[in-house]
């Protein structure tokens, strides 16, 4: 509801934050739904959540519903919970293991990887090889399940994922399992939740837990990843960063930083670096949480860094030494999305023994919560009819760029 | 919430479930709703929920709430809830007895038939008999009350009601009462409730209670009703049936089937069947759950005989020897619809003493909450956008009809 | 939703009620939120709310939140609670005090008077002076906050006020507080609740409670203030208020009533007049709530009178010789509004000692919480395909003049 006949105030320029129709409007949310998951490789899950054929768990992608199941092979398959007869769900929980997939509606049954094996009383001239579930395009890399629910052919994975893999090398996620989740429902449009994981200018007021384990000079200079910070923001850090790059090269441990800008398709970035004076993971108390995973090091170690995987402006991995979390964005309404946090431990790691769930998932539990309330009130002041597009810091570069991805993105639907 | 931009899979053909926008979109819902309502003979209840001067109930009809009331001649008049002065709600309660209705905004008060009474301080040239409630078209037959909500001539109810009446002649429904009523409200749209109750195929997986009291292959060959089967289904059931028909032609028992074809104005069927071997009424165990109503047979008797009513796609009567129930489907929105039940009992039948409800409602209340459960599925992946029309089993003739009937009456509307 | 495919019963006349469309329909509340916020000069609240420096509480007009806070210097301002960065809301609470105001997004920092006072790594050519917290317009008149949200000049105040003027003389509202304050949200469009209060022809069937301490020939004639009933009406309550108007003059006490009309541009009205025989204030049993305020007459003393202003069609005060009553009507969506009563004593008052919170608001409470109900169901009512504009009363002569004077402004609106 706009309380001006006329809203002049509501153009759009780079170094701005985005118009209010952006943030609100049905439309607009239409068309994201469809960026994200036609354009993007979305990052749902690890795959050690349904280790045995016939496992399965439902996901929501926008509007829609998806099984990821294993078959009797060992693959996995994504697949429309949609009963190709009259539109039943098939799969009611949100996850299970099951011998087939039946339709609770009339029995319609459908074998792991989605073909339709049985369907009575059809008539003589239904062809069963016709009528399987549909399946979403999906790639499994290092235990992460990507989707694209692109209906035709979606953008190369082979291309998007290629930066990511020396990152992933060192981290051993195929020897990692799901160790605890945690669901964030806010009432905000999904790119607050992008924009306010896209620079760490609020840090300081809003997320205190986060800032103690973190060193301060760096949240300055690199608190959005690679290329947050400008010249004189970046100084004060350079020597310690430097004085870090220098002994993890003199070890052979691997270091890089990379940002697409804002022509790519993906929008990805990652980068190496150290968390903070003493601390030795990214907890509350800066000690670890949980045995060690992967190798990054040569000497296996509690070694205080941390590699960041910006997949897409939805889908981001952080890994540590001793455990990663996925985070998720996911559109629901124009006004509401849901983030979703999921911990990685070693697979051997187990529970009370090895690691404390409670203090695995404090620090971003917290922070997490703190976002939700950030962004929510964010959406209440972009909703009012005096709100205009607003001029952002020098740590808010990456945002920036994130707007004129979003924009020129949206304008290549077809 | 589509994701393809261009939906090519939502065209519609017969012998296929509706597209998807029939069971989403408020323009098709707006449509529907004066489709049922202006279009048909809606069945709402039994006369005896109302036995005395001032008695009345509300109910709801589309958007619309219609006081159902007996003045002191005994007549029963259905009337917009609606005052003439500034149209508040005049019955704030679902039932209840009353000397004459009074507007409780500013005491306007009406006869019992809806004629405007007492109107204070109104202009002089203001004219009360101008001014009485809005009234709605209304029939009774056998006690069954009939609406229609068009404002200008409803569709002839003698040529409606013709058909059912040797049906209804044998069942003595003017002699019942109201026993029980459920309320199940569903998360889906109205069609989807009634293409579930035009088929059978769904009853094996569905309803098992359902299933155990009926005979199998019944089910298979009139499942849902007069027509609902082809040959082959029919064949293996046609011996039982046959013997059992010639035995009530031997005793002068009345017996008929017939259906409407998709051109009608009504969809109308009904035909009389045996329930399955051994089962004496329609109840989880098949044995008798009231003392006998009507005189279906030259001797009373629980005889395991069911007469089924469709009056149209949302107005169903079931009749064993011992009880009836008339079934409800009121659409609500363009994603929820109320189905309620209510069961009829011989009038002298005492509660406690005669009948239990409990055991009286079991068999359909199970039925149809589990029918609840099966159409929200079906809703949820309706929605889709994967979702695209599905071919009907042998089993499903009569949905097919339904959809064609559908299509057509909403064309024809002006 | 509509069961009519044409809707000729819509058309609206002077002397009855409003189509239904003004009372349900989205467009038109998005005038009527501009046709209030920009047009009027809303009464929000009494300056007593915040005594000190630094003092604030927020208030929902329309869509929007809007700060009202003290500065430094004793001003008040009214500014939109959303942050010149990328518009988070700034106070997230109800009420409070602060010495600055501090957006919890960013750690902006606003002054008391919404000038930017800190923003932290902005670009070197970041105007601080450019982006303080939007006002918006505001004039308190004895004590009283009255708002304003148009972007361009708002009617002129003084001449808005100036009428008001030898009523609010005599009442020193200057030296009340609020002592109370409760809101009723109600399921009803703003104009049901406005035409609820401007007539008194459903005061006997709706309101035992008011009815009991008014004189009951007053509420036929001045039911609704000045103009609202007819000269019959009038005719057998005019001995009565001119032997008081005779002593009111005799002693020097300050007598008048104006009304304006249907073309006027903010539909005011105030009057002065005796509650009832025998009350000496409105209160449930006519009795003294609080103590004396203002100087109504020569002699202090709770003296029966009540002074009525109506500023605009959602706001209006009531004031007796010891308490006034604030009413707001605040329309939330097309089918939502709250009703606030805010109530006001003596500042020097206290509570327990000079006053009982439950008495002083007991009849109003009472009274509000039943035009809560009565225009819920008003508004079910209107909903009906079946409602059409009623024929007013003679009661009714205001809400009638309400109706034309809300088309033309409506009409008036760029």
């Amino acid at each position: 509801m706009s309380i001006l006949a006329h809203d002049c105030s509501q153009s759009w320029r780079p170094g701005y934050s985005l118009p209010r129709s952006d943030y609100v409007d049905s439309d607009a949310f239409g068309k994201d739904v469809r960026l994200l998951g036609e354009g993007l490789w979305l990052l749902i899950d690890h795959e050690s959540r349904i280790p045995n054929a016939g496992d399965f768990f439902t996901v929501e992608i926008g509007s829609e519903n998806i099984i990821l199941i294993r078959d009797k092979d060992g693959n996995i398959h994504a697949l429309y919970n949609v009963c190709r007869h009259r539109g039943s769900r098939i799969c009611l929980k949100e996850e299970g293991s099951a011998r087939g997939l039946v339709c609770p509606y009339h029995g319609w049954t459908y074998d792991l990887d989605g073909r339709l094996r049985g369907a009575a009383l059809m008539p003589s001239d239904f062809d069963k090889s016709e009528n399987g579930l549909i399946p979403c395009h999906l790639r499994i890399e290092d235990g992460l399940l990507f989707v694209n629910t692109s209906r035709g052919t979606p953008p190369s994975f082979e291309e998007f994922i290629l930066p990511f893999r020396p990152f992933l090398a060192i981290h051993g996620l195929k020897e990692t399992k799901v160790a605890a989740r945690r669901l964030y429902p806010t009432q905000a449009n999904w790119k607050l939740l992008v924009e306010n994981f896209f620079e760490c200018y609020h840090c300081k007021s809003a997320h205190p837990a986060y800032c103690k384990v973190h060193d301060p000079r760096k949240l300055l200079a690199f608190g959005a990843g690679p290329g947050s910070g400008d010249d004189a923001l970046t100084a004060a850090y350079m020597p310690i960063f430097q004085k870090w790059e220098a002994e993890r090269r003199a070890d052979g441990t691997f270091i890089e930083m990379f940002a697409d800008d804002a022509d790519s398709l993906h929008f990805r970035s990652a980068g190496r670096m150290p968390i903070g004076d003493g601390a030795l993971t990214e907890s509350l108390d800066g000690q670890p949480v949980a045995p060690l995973i992967g190798n990054a090091r040569a000497a296996d170690a509690y070694d205080g860094d941390q590699s960041g995987m910006v997949f897409n402006p939805v889908s981001t991995l952080l890994v540590q030494s001793d455990h990663a979390v996925i985070f998720k964005f996911v559109p629901t309404s124009p006004l509401t999305s849901t983030s979703e946090a999921i911990w990685l431990v070693h697979k051997d790691a187990e529970e009370g023994r090895d690691f404390d769930p409670e203090r695995l998932i404090a620090l971003w539990d917290v922070t997490l919560a703190e976002d939700k309330t950030i962004t929510e009130n964010n959406q209440k002041g972009v909703l009012s009819a005096v709100y205009s597009p607003g001029r952002f810091s020098t740590q808010e570069a990456r945002i920036s760029d994130f707007g004129i991805w979003y924009r020129k993105r949206r304008e290549a639907l077809v």
